[in-house]
C-alpha cells in the first residue's frame, strides 16, 4: 500500500481533529465542531488543488478521505473533555498534520510538472491554509499570523522535499526525511519560544 | 419551463435580498450591501461548482441570475426601512434561500454523477456557504456555527432528496418534499429554540 | 513587450506592497507580512481566473509574478520605517493597483469571450478582493464595506474599459484612459470625503 496514501489519510484525521477541538472556547455545537473539523482538514489541500486545477478533488475520487474526517470529528466529540484538559493535544495533532501535507503538497505539486518555487508554495499552502481558513471561520486571527514559527516550518519541509528529489534521494526515505524536519522546527520553535522578528521591533 | 431553474432564480433573488439586509447594524453605505447581497447569493453555488470542477459557473453562463441578484438587492436597498423593522424578513428569506439550494445543490451533485455522501455534502454546501462567506466577510461569527438547527436543516433536506431519487420518487415532487422538509426543520427549530448540544455542555 | 504585462508586473508588486504593509497595526512577524503581501497580490485575479475556469493561473504560469511579488513584500519589509510614516504611501499604492486590475481584469474577460455584465464584474473582482481577503485574513472590516468610493471606482473603471473598447478605441489608449478614471474617481472621492449613502441614512 502506498505510503503517500496512508500518510494522506492520517494526515487528514489529524487535521480533522485539530479542527473539531478548536471550538473549545466557543458557543458551537457538534455541528459546528464538526463542520470546523471538515474545512480544517480538507481546506489547505482543496485550494492547492483548485489553485493547479487538478480535478476531481482527493476526497472527492476516494470517499476514505470523507471516512477518515467522520473519524476525526468523531473522536474529537468522544474524547472532548480529555483532550481539552491537555492543551498539548490540540498542538501535537496540528503539528503532525502541517507535517505531512508540507511534504505531501510539494511533492504532489512536483509530480504535476511545477516549477519548484510553486511546489515550495504548495506543499505550504496545503499544510496551513486548512488552519488560516478555519481561523477566518471562527473569526480569529489566524494562527500563521502571530504565532512562533509555523508557516516557516512547513515552507522548510516543502523545499526540502525538492531538494532531496533533486539529489535523488528514494521518495520514502525523501518524505519521511522532510517531515520530521518539519516536526522538529516546530517542537524546537514552541519549545524555546522561537519567533521570527515582528515589523515593529525597533519601534 | 424548468422548475429547477425558477426555482434557482427564485433562491438567488432570496439570498440577494437577505445578503443586502445583513449589513444592517453595520456601517456599510449601499455599495457594500450589493457587494454583501451578490456574494451571499453567489457564494454557496460557485463554492460547489468550483470544487466539482462545474463549469462555466451558473450566473457566468446565464446571466438571468446576475439579473436576480441585482433585483434582490434593488429590493432590499428600496424596502430597507420597512424590511429592517421586520425582523422576521431575514429570517423569512434566508429560510427559503438555504431550504431551495439544499435540494437542488444535492440533485445537481448526484446528475454530475457524484456518490451520496458527496451529494449530500454539496446541497448542504450550496446553501450555507454563501452565509457563511458573507459572514467572513462582514467580520461575524458565522451563522451556522451558533444558531438554532440551520445546516443541519440542510443536510436533511440533502440527504431527503437523494434518499427518494433512489426510490425511484417523481423529480419535482422530490424536489418540493425535500424543500418542505428543510423549512420545516428550520421553522421548528426556531420556534422552539431546538438546538444540538454543545461541546462543553457538561463543564 | 506587452503594454499588459508590465502594467501586470507593476500592479502586482504595488499590490504585495500595499499587502506587507498592511500588517502595520497588527503584532505578525516578518513572515506573516509576506504572507499577506502574497494574499493581497494574487488573490483578486486568482478569484477572477478560478472563476472564468481560466487556467494555468498566472503567476503560476509565469513565474515572473512571483518575483514580482518578493521584490514588493522585500521593499515593504526594507523600507518599513519609512513607508509606516508615510500614510499615504499604503493609500497610494493600493489606489495603483485597483487601478491596473480593473482595467486589466475586465479586459481579460472580454479577451475570454464573457458577456459585458460579467467583464465589468470581473474587473471589479481583480481589484478588490485581494484587499477583501487580505482583510478577512487579518479579521479587519474589508475595507470596501466601509470606505470612501472604493469598489465603485473600480467597477467604473471596467465598465469603460468595456465601452471603450465596444467604440473601437486602440488598446493601449483604452487601458490607460480606464486605469486613470479609477485613479481619478479614488482620489477626488478620499480627498473630498465622497461616499455613497449608508443604507441607514434615514435614522
Amino acid at each position: 500500500m502506498d505510503l503517500q496514501f496512508i500518510f494522506e489519510l492520517v494526515g487528514t484525521y489529524f487535521f480533522a481533529v485539530s479542527g473539531a477541538l478548536a471550538v473549545h472556547d466557543r458557543e458551537h455545537d457538534v455541528f459546528g465542531a464538526g463542520f470546523t473539523g471538515f474545512i480544517t482538514a480538507i481546506g489547505g489541500g482543496t485550494l492547492r488543488d483548485v489553485l493547479l486545477d487538478s480535478y476531481p478533488l482527493v476526497w472527492i475520487a476516494d470517499v476514505s478521505y470523507l471516512y477518515a474526517i467522520f473519524a476525526g470529528i468523531l473522536t474529537a466529540i468522544l474524547f472532548f473533555k480529555i483532550m481539552s484538559k491537555l492543551r498539548k493535544t490540540l498542538f501535537l495533532f496540528d503539528t503532525l498534520g502541517i507535517a505531512l501535507f508540507s511534504v505531501l503538497g510539494a511533492e504532489k505539486a512536483l509530480s504535476l510538472g511545477m516549477r519548484p518555487e510553486i511546489a515550495a508554495m504548495m506543499g505550504m499552502f496545503s499544510a496551513v491554509m486548512g488552519g488560516v481558513i478555519r481561523d477566518m471561520l471562527c473569526n480569529a486571527t489566524p494562527i500563521l499570523l502571530k504565532k512562533e514559527i509555523y508557516a516557516t516550518a512547513c515552507l522548510s519541509g516543502a523545499i526540502l522535499v525538492i531538494v532531496l528529489q533533486n539529489l535523488g534521494v528514494e521518495r520514502n526515505t525523501n518524505l519521511i526525511i522532510s517531515f520530521l524536519l518539519v516536526v522538529t522546527i516546530r517542537l524546537v520553535a514552541v519549545r524555546f519560544k522561537l519567533s521570527l522578528p515582528q515589523l515593529d521591533w525597533k519601534k
